[in-house]
């Protein structure tokens, strides 16, 4: 996932009244909260490209989507999220992030405030680094980058799963509400499609990317 | 979705300290709020069948995946929620809820409060009523009626919708965290099927099935 819509409240509006009301009742300091459209779109009014930010449960259910697959469980399927401010959030395999919003973004305010999150017996669940995503496909050695966008050539999921079969394949899914991936984003692509003739959210997205990835390995 | 673990807290927790507690923040009473497990774990103990319910996370997944399809926005699909309490929920065509969680939840308490949320210009978006399975399946005249259960009979999800391939056919998943159908919803079945030689959380098999309706339906 990348340019996800996942961060803590950024300093400058850190004492708006909504953003100190929301913290006061998770009792936490405003800074470690997530911003969240559904809370905070007061405060939002003012911080640049605010339409591409504040929006965890994207994350929340495309993360959700990837992580309940077969092909995650079974080890096959490596899943990173990087956010629209450059973080890159490394997922353990087999891992299972809460379903409940409340949770998750309790782990992810954990995470962005301690850079790690452990299980009871201190395994690590997730890690979170500073990086582009640039930097991030040079870390993996990915050696296709697929972009996914209404923008791209149509062709079936099926068809992009089919035509980039290979171990070291990245395919990359827009976390963001509105908009498109940046130019940073796009120049890294080998190709970008459009699985469908008008547009799908990222959990649809990933859903039948992986689906499709999963059914051409049994054949 | 069948069972679905979505329900008002029952009277008789309604003044346990942990869901007061809830509704004093929500500024609800606390028959109104949904009963969860997230928050209202200790207060659930001596529930019947706890295992089975609160979890409204699970019918927000669930619906959200169902709802973002291709196949639900064109109309050609109907939804409808049967809840563990024998609610009815149906669902308007081209619906759209809340991707975030906190607002889905006020949506859902609503519906319960008022037996139907509508729009601003005064469309009915949810409605709800009492009513089994059974009535529900009568009332939409169900021709075949499918159950998915990780107990039914091994079939990819492909297979499972070319041999239903009817109009009037309904697929029944399960919405709720633990066990299995109920003994009057499984004799409801004309047969039983699992898409998978493990247990798939409800919204991938709802993903999985309808991406497959689709397909059939393009060739």
């Amino acid at each position: 996932m990348a340019e996800a819509a996942l961060e803590t409240v950024p300093a400058q509006i850190a004492d708006h009244p909504a953003i100190a009301s929301r913290a006061r009742k998770l009792g936490l300091k405003a800074s470690e909260t997530l911003l969240d459209r559904s809370y905070h779109h007061a405060a939002m009014k003012g911080l640049p490209e605010s339409w591409k930010r504040g929006r965890p449960d994207i994350v929340h259910f495309a993360l959700m989507e990837a992580l309940a697959t077969p092909l995650f469980t079974s080890g096959d399927l490596d899943v990173y999220v990087h956010t629209y401010g450059n973080k890159i959030i490394t997922v353990a395999g087999g891992l299972r992030i809460p379903k409940s919003y409340f949770r998750f973004e309790g782990v992810m305010a954990s995470l962005f405030r301690d850079r790690t999150v452990k299980s009871d017996d201190g395994k690590k669940l997730l890690e979170m680094h500073d990086g582009t995503l640039e930097e991030l496909v040079h870390d993996i050695e990915a050696e296709r980058v697929v972009g996914l966008s209404s923008s791209g050539v149509q062709l079936s999921a099926e068809q992009v799963v089919a035509k980039n079969n290979t171990d070291r394949c990245v395919f990359v899914i827009g976390a963001f509400p509105k908009g498109h991936f940046s130019e940073k984003t796009t120049q890294l692509f080998s190709c970008t499609y459009s699985i469908h003739d008008s547009g799908l959210e990222a959990h649809v997205v990933i859903a039948r990317l992986l689906y499709d990835c999963e059914r051409l390995a049994r054949m």
